[in-house]
This record gives structure tokens, sequence and C-alpha cells, in this order.
């Protein structure tokens, strides 16, 4: 089979690539091709035939050539950011609406052409929902963004769901937890002590809580998160109905269980590390976003994510730190 | 003031004009300029300063130009129908989502250049909700529409959230209910039924009725739609926060319900003229359809519809057949 990975060079796209070539199958088909594709031209994985190349999927022909290949199988991982997003209100909507747009209408070219209809697996996130909201947000919630990154997931959501509903693709849109630990350096979202308060100490250096102990947020490992991709490329969406888009199961937890799981796995030395320095905006932005999920659907469906933060740490430190504890 | 409105020709949108020359102010400013535009060219009222002219929303520059004379309020009613939105996927999307976006860009453009924020009304629809339903449907289920129209409208409503939460402009998005008794000539809707059960029979003429009488649908009158717009335009929308869009109030009727109030208000000779045709393809269209709402948030916010189908039959009657039934 014919893979295309638009947005692989990203954090979860190297980690689905590598996935990918390690398995060297999806749903017990052999992959013969990969399509790499990102803003920067992505690592073709050793051992496997790949094209990569750097595109920007918002530019008239990209999604057509992206494309050509008419690849079985399509990874629409490729976003702006939410800050970026919120900062710069015409990138944001040229890549996440028109870009996904673009590419959704050249599958639909190619279809009027010849019979085409691969499986589009969309990433979409916990941003589409806005507060307020009840103590946990079930299947049936709306969605009411609070951010321009959030409307954009939205629309594609409803875009997917409609080309899906008149058999243009076979599409699957599924809403990411918030990804922690996210290796690499801190960085400045809003949401990056979450990953940060546990993968610095992991790894012996300081780092600062802005917000309180009691703040609850919905997590899962990058680890969980290609799971959830790899499982969608080869769910049966018959039982999906006309509803494509599912929000993912996570971890429902406190910065005080995230610090706790800490402890147990690295003990009081890495915890030490943890400076609290409150933050009154982060503290202001924090309070608007998701802490819990009923994920019934999703997880009825077979999607798996962690169930205590130790298991999420663990993950980190495997996939990582080489297995281990600084 | 000055009041700039989008699909004037249609059938509301002359309603909601002869309104507001009637009335002569919005919220007691008074008006001072009308634009009137559709895609035929709109009637413009007798004795009141008014400009109309016919024009593709979709096309360069026409939104621009609708806009020229920064209207203060801006009633957005245009829209390919559900119909043939299904029946031709590139202009319903053309028009429904590409038009409602260059328009929602436009003012955008202009409050660059100059403060410029005007209050929009845009017309949404139930069509926004699919099957399967809750008994009633509350003001915070999920949008998961069964038609490209309904997707489009549900796009424009994550829109219409976004640029009034960037203050771009104060937008809130109405939700019609099926319009009920529809004037004039009978069409091919599969919704048509509804009010032709009614409207023809107070002519005095036959009418097919296609499903069963105990089929539940969820009605307002026209009368009332314009009621919505006006309320609509001069709301404080500070109360709706980011949540913009709204599940307008209507009726929940049954096909029994209707002939009943019919007997009531024309007697037993015009139920006569209702013969029974069932239809298995409309049986099946209008079962995906919502039958009941709780719009608990729009009615706190004074939004009124009527509370029987006397009062809907009454309307029509008064306001389409000078008073009389045949």
């Amino acid at each position: 089979m014919h893979i295309l990975v638009i947005g692989a060079a990203g954090m979860i796209g190297r980690k689905l690539v590598a996935r990918l070539a390690a398995e060297g199958a999806v749903g017990g088909k052999r992959i013969e091709r990969l399509t790499l594709v990102d803003v920067v031209a992505p690592e073709p994985p050793p051992g496997m035939a790949a094209e990569a190349w750097a595109a920007d999927l918002s530019a008239p022909g990209e999604a057509a050539r992206m494309l050509a290949g008419r690849p079985d199988l399509v990874f629409h991982l490729a976003a702006i950011v939410s800050g970026e997003a919120e900062a710069d209100f015409d990138k944001g909507y040229r890549i996440n609406l028109d870009g996904t747009r673009l590419l959704f209408d050249a599958i639909r070219q190619l279809g009027l052409a010849e019979p085409y209809a691969p499986r589009v697996v969309f990433t979409s996130s916990i941003a589409v929902f806005g507060a307020p909201f009840p103590d946990a947000i079930g299947d049936e919630f709306f969605t009411t963004p609070l951010t321009s990154y959030g409307t954009q997931k939205a629309i594609g959501e409803l875009l997917l769901a409609d080309y899906s509903r008149r058999g243009i693709f076979d599409g699957i849109g599924i809403r990411l937890p918030t990804i922690c630990i996210r290796p690499g350096a801190p960085n400045k979202a809003a949401s990056g002590f979450f990953s940060s308060i546990l993968r610095e100490p992991l790894a012996g250096q300081p780092a600062v809580l802005p917000v309180g102990d009691d703040v609850m947020h919905w997590h899962a490992s990058p680890r969980a998160a290609v799971g959830f991709l790899m499982h969608a490329a080869t769910l049966d969406t018959a039982p999906l109905g006309a509803r494509r888009n599912l929000t993912m199961p996570g971890l429902a937890a406190t910065v005080a269980e995230q610090i706790e799981a800490l402890r147990r796995v690295a003990g009081d030395k890495a915890v030490a590390l943890i400076k609290r320095e409150p933050d009154e905006t982060i503290g202001r932005i924090v309070a608007g976003w998701p802490r819990k999920f009923d994920a019934k659907r999703a997880e009825a469906l077979g999607f798996v994510a962690e169930k205590s933060f130790d298991d999420i740490i663990r993950a980190h430190v495997e996939d990582e730190l080489g297995g281990k504890v600084a």
C-alpha cells in the first residue's frame, strides 16, 4: 500500500513515520511506498521506498502533486498551531482551513476522473471545545471553540464528515488530547508546562510551574497518539455512520497527580526541581481549557490511551531517554 | 442607520424589507438607507432611500461593493437551499461557504483600514443537526449535519463566532425552524408538504400528504422568522459570550396537530381537501430531521415564536389571504 503523510516532519509525524517503517505494514498490508511532506522536508525512514519534499499545502497545485501517486491512506497532520493561528489570522486560515479544503478537493478531483476514495485520517484537537464545560465533556457536546485554531479544526471536521458522507473519501477525524510528555526543548506554548514539569526534572533540569496544583487537564503520550493514528487507519468506519469525528481517550489528571507520578518514577530529587512561579496570564488561558472528557465512543471503537500518569512518564523514559532517569 | 440585506429577494428577505420599511427604524434608530442585494434584483420598498441590484456574493469584489457604504447592520440571508446544495456540490460550497467567508472577510478588510464592526445577523438552519436525536434537542447538542447545506451553515456559524470573538464584527447566528406556512406555489422540497397541506386547503385547493399523521416537526411562521431577525438586529450580544449561534424557538407539532388546527380555523371542508398519498422517499428523508428542540437560550434572550398551530395558520390568513379563508 501507498501512504501519504502530510505534516511528516512534526513531532507526531516523525513518530508516526518511524512506527510505519518499523511495522512495515498497516492492517496486514505491506507498505510499498511512503510519500512524506511538510513545510520542511521530512526525513525518509531507512529501508523503505519513500519520497519526501517540502511543500505548502495551501499553494496552488501542491495537494494534487502530493496525491499524484493515488495513495491508499492519507494522514493529514499538518497545521499551524494554536498560538500562531491566533497571532496570524491569515496564515492560520490559509493553512488550517484552505489547506485542508484544497487537500479534500484534490481527492475529489482525482475521484471524478477515475474511482478513488482513500482512507483519510485527520488530526483534530480538543481545542474545538470552549468553556464553560460540564464536569466531563461527552461525545455529543457542541463545538464552540475559543481560538481561530479550534475554529479551523472544527471546520475541518465538518468538511471531513460531509466529504465522507458523499463517498469522496473514507475519513476519520481524531481529536487529540494535549500530548504529554512532548519531547524536545521547552517551547512558549501556554500548555508547555504540562510537559516541562516532567521532562526537565527527568533530565536533571529545573522547571517552572506557572499554575496551581489543582489544575486538571486531559493528556495522552506521543506513543498513544501514534497508536490512535494507526488504529484510525484501519478501523471499520461503517459503525461511525455520518459522525466521523471522535474525541480520543486520554487521562484526566491534576498537576498534583502529575507531580506524584513523577515522584514515584524519579524520586523526590526530581520533584524538587519544580519551581512554583504563578503566572496569571497562563492561569487565565488554562482555565478556559477542557479538563476531562467521557470519550465513550472512541473507547468502544478500540482507541486506547494510558490509564495512569506513571505510564505516561514511563513511555517518555523508554522512548526518549533510553530507559534512564537522570 | 444604513442597513444591508443580502438575499433580499427571497421569501424571508422580502418580508423583512417590508417590515423595515413599515417600521422606518430599528432599535429606535431611523433607517436612512437600505442596500438590497440578491441573485435577482430585489424590489426596493416605496418611500425609503434604497439601492437594489442583482449580484453573486461569491464573485470577486461583490462583497466589497455591497459594503461600500459601511452599513451599520448587515442581514446575511443569502443561500443555496438544501436540495440544490446537495445536487450541486460546487455551487453549494461556492455560495454558502465561500460567499459567506468573502462577506466576512470584506468586513474585516474594511475594518483594517478604518474602525468598522457592524452587527451581522446570519440565518442558519436546524439542518446543522443530524439524526439520531434526543427527544428534545438542547442548546448544547452537537452539530453533525447530514447534508452539504447543513455543513455549510454549520461552518458559517463557526466563522461568525470566531470573527465576532476577534471583534471583526458583532455577529449573531439564528437557526430558523422550518418556515410554515410558506406562501406561494407548491415547491418540490421534501419539506413542502408541511406548508401545502395547510396553504392549499385554505385557498380551496387540494393538497397531498406524503407521510403519516404522527410525523413531528419544528415550525415557525414567516412572521415569527422576521421577528427573530428584527430582535437579533438589536439584541445586546454581551450575554452571548463566544456562543453566537442560537436555535430559535418554534413549535413542535405532529401532522395530526397541524390538521386539527386547520379544522378549527377553516372547518372540515378544508381538511377534506388533504389526500393521503404515502411517499417512502419523503418519509425516509423526513425521518432524519429534527422533531423538537428545547430552545431555552433563545427564549431567555427574548426570541418569540408561535405557541399553537392555530396562531401559525392565522398569521398566514392575515398576512397572505387578507384575512379570508376560501
